[in-house]
């Protein structure tokens, strides 16, 4: 089956305090994005890539395309006000039966060989959505103080993450709700039972100057 | 207040795959341990430093202290069977009122200005335990499949947790029980109120050969 994936880029980035949002900044001399669109080109040289890009970051996906070699061929589809909208944007431009990946262009040190494993589960199960064990014990915050809670049964979820075009596609029929926090969540709620498989420790979500200076240093 | 710390290496490493225990293995050509020592060195050179070591290590400790410069004068404890009867090994050997810390010896990554903030807040409210945010989704593995959980009122809890010795010498009169897997926990159970602060994101625990690999490059 062909196999497509949506990076979303659509985060404004104003938690890092600049104004070029952080999956444009660079890492090692590359934009955060270029490291990500890579991971997958190294997976499948012939996956459909859609990129999803705010109206308001455009002139500066231009830039970049200008100054760095786009390993893919892409389609840009435009930003909406939540991940939920952008990714619904991404997915009108999905015409054939594939297996669609959706994944955080902020999570760039994705491994190769992990975004295949996941492809492939996804294939046999019809969903895939990588997790990672909670190494840390685990705390509830109340008013009233904190709590210390079971962390054997808590698994942390990343991306990307791979559903049949068809699963999603129904599920992006449920009405926009904050309570959507990812697109397991929302394909879950359509139905379908969640298939969880091995995700990578170190497959982080760059929201901070920190995670940039530390993710340099894991790719470096 | 005199300043102590525990840094607990009890750990029998067998995740690793390697026959000597992870604290003890090198990164950047100095074992993890002599790493965790010098962060607190660094904190406060006069500070009181009690290590928990297994007899069954005692050998490969002693070789560690001949080739390698540890800058504290130290005591050590034997490890006990459990994180817990480790600690209360430890505690045994501190002999006044003083603010103890209790660290993994397998997270060489905290920051000497972390440690600071955290004995800080500790002098001030008799404990205090670091914390650093959820950032990915939650899952909760149920036996029928998986189902997301809200993240927002959970924190996930690390190390140096830092107590009044009068705070923690009570709690460790409280029997040994599987469900205190810190010492937040356990002093929680004696009836204190827990202090949580900030931690630091990549304060991590070295729990496998890419944890040292990572670590390796982060410290580099």
């Amino acid at each position: 089956m062909k196999n497509t994936v949506i990076i979303v880029a659509g985060g404004s980035g104003t938690r890092m305090g600049t104004s070029v949002p952080k999956q444009f900044l660079e890492i090692n001399n590359k934009p955060v994005i270029i490291h990500t669109i890579e991971k997958f080109y190294f997976f499948d040289r012939n996956i459909h890539l859609i990129l999803v890009i705010s109206s308001g970051h455009r002139s500066i996906w231009d830039q970049i395309s200008r100054n760095f070699s786009i390993p893919l061929r892409y389609e840009i589809a435009i930003g909406g006000q939540t991940r939920y909208h952008s990714v619904k944007n991404g997915l009108n431009l999905v015409k054939e039966e594939s297996l669609v990946g959706i994944h955080d262009a902020v999570r760039p040190l994705i491994r190769t060989e992990t975004i295949a494993d996941i492809y492939r589960e996804a294939a046999n199960h019809g969903n895939a959505v990588p997790c990672v064990p909670v190494r840390e014990s685990v705390r509830e915050i109340k008013l009233s103080g904190s709590r210390i809670i079971d962390r054997k049964d808590l698994t942390l979820v990343q991306t990307p993450q791979v559903f049949l075009y068809t699963v999603l596609k129904k599920a992006y029929k449920i009405p926009y709700s904050a309570e959507f926090t990812d697109d397991a969540s929302l394909v879950e709620r359509s139905g379908v039972k969640i298939h969880l498989v091995q995700g990578d420790l170190y497959n982080i979500k760059i929201t901070s100057p920190e995670d940039l200076e530390i993710a340099g240093r894991i790719l470096g």
